[in-house]
């Protein structure tokens, strides 16, 4: 008698028991953890890890390389590169734990992935300021209204913005602590808010380290589609971290490396030619520049659904 | 209608389906993977990874205590730490691979985890010789036959034995560079072997790490069963990285912290009243100390199998 696992490896019934035996009472050494919550990860952890290596029949060989990736990994993380997070981000980890915990609410604006580079100092601008703060790229135009999900303004949100430069590299990667592409805002008495950014442009995650070589190893791209990073909070609501995509990149059909696209967060960043006057009737000389719309809602805060 | 999870959270179809399409996205984007066993690998790794945060509903909190928790763990290893191998072990993932892929054959030993203290330079003796290298504790007289799973010696086998001294420690886990504790040698034409070792005592493992706070966070013990690590090696045969146990240790009861004991692997280890001669005529001077038996069955090599 024999039993097949899904790899389709042939494991006899008494291999197939010393294994779940062992399981088992791995399981059960965490039963005496005091906080409950632990106590389920742990257990579940334990459950699903052993299923992975019971279901490939993970060789010795295989787990050398599963230790050394996790270590090369450790080491390439410090203060400005968090290979964790982009492990996390290309396995669709993070994206399912946005999923998790901002279930679709009404007509609530999606969330997407935080990503590595939000900084929680970034100055604040005016409506109508420029994030930019010498970025290089084309100036886009931004506007919108924060509501909630009964359409009410909320007066007073705060948005935090942040996105690359045209070169694709976010300010904390560059080693003279610029501070650019990024700054936080307060919406009007409306809920209304503009700004001037910079039109997203497509940019690799880190991929020198070891989940860029996976990524190689994969044949996938570590492009992420073009995207402005938006946190929206206001008090009694539900903090919305998502991004804003730009229709007609192509990376979107190609597939961002981090799986953060949802249709309802591509917009349409119209572009203008040189010369049409600025919103604002700010000068912007010569250059062809952009505007895009993006209207928020905000669930109520969990503790109040 | 609505779904229930395993852990009791109820969602809806359309929640389920949101979460259900990521993970067929993220397995997906490694179709074009070229090393089929790699696709396999992650795309298995994905699966479960993302039935685990399905399951417990993971909160962006908990996600954050785990990237915070890899990347101590990943600062915390060095040349002579490695948290990510304590990890494995405590989740009992090492000795899962062990049992994967060092399957029951007939009579051959069994094998259990590697841990992380060997050492490839160990010094080598004679047989009959002494491991201890000035490693504190009682003396232990260590004999065996190696064999096959036929019952034919295997002359000239490869024994790596090491162990940590009485104060519970590994050489390497002190910082003078001493090497004790440990030493190869090789079997006789009649697959005979001897050495003098120390009467194996507990140690915890290194636990003011990353992995320690969680094993209290559990309740769980760092402590390790006492043991003796055995690698042998001989060719045509697969190698075998096990350990021997002592029968009576209280903490093979309270649970060994890597999950490493089986019952094949618990020894008895006959303690010798001071004054005992010696098998080798040795001046034990006023000691007590104690003589055990290991014998070994090699399986054939895998690719024999
Ligand atoms: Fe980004
Ligand atoms: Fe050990």
């Amino acid at each position: 008698m024999s039993e097949t696992t899904h790899a389709g490896t042939t494991i006899s019934p008494e291999q197939a028991a010393v294994e779940q035996e062992l399981v088992n009472t791995v399981v059960a050494s965490f039963d005496k953890t005091q906080d409950p919550r632990l106590k389920q990860l742990m257990q579940a952890l334990t459950r699903h890890l052993h299923n992975f290596l019971r279901e490939v029949r993970l060789t010795e060989e295989e787990w050398n390389t599963a230790i050394e990736f996790l270590t090369a990994s450790g080491h390439i993380t410090d203060d400005k590169r968090q290979e964790f997070i982009l492990l996390s981000d290309v396995l669709g980890a993070s994206m399912q734990t946005i999923a998790i915990n901002n279930q679709a609410y009404k007509g609530a604006t999606e969330a997407t992935v935080f990503g590595p580079f939000f900084t929680a100092d970034a100055p604040e601008i005016a409506l109508g300021g420029d994030i930019a703060g010498g970025a290089a790229g084309q100036p886009c135009w931004v506007e919108g209204t924060i509501t909630d999900t009964e359409g009410r303004p909320v007066p007073g949100a705060r948005l935090e913005v942040w996105e690359a430069d045209e070169d694709g590299f976010y300010d904390v990667q560059y080693t003279d602590n610029r501070v650019a592409g990024r700054a936080h805002l307060f919406a009007d008495e409306h809920g209304k808010y503009s700004f001037w950014g910079l039109i997203p442009t497509p940019y690799p995650i880190p991929h020198d380290g070891p989940v860029g070589k996976m990524l190689e190893a994969a044949g996938r791209s570590p492009v992420r589609a073009s995207h402005l990073h938006f946190m929206v909070t206001a008090p009694g609501l539900r903090t919305l971290v998502t991004h804003i995509f730009v229709e007609g990149d192509p990376q979107i059909e190609i597939g961002d490396s981090v799986f953060g696209v949802k249709d309802s967060l591509i917009k349409r960043f119209e572009p203008q030619p040189a010369g049409t006057p600025a919103p604002d009737g700010r000068d912007l000389g010569n250059q062809t520049w952009a505007r895009t719309r993006f209207d928020v809602v905000l669930a109520p805060a969990p503790a109040q659904i």
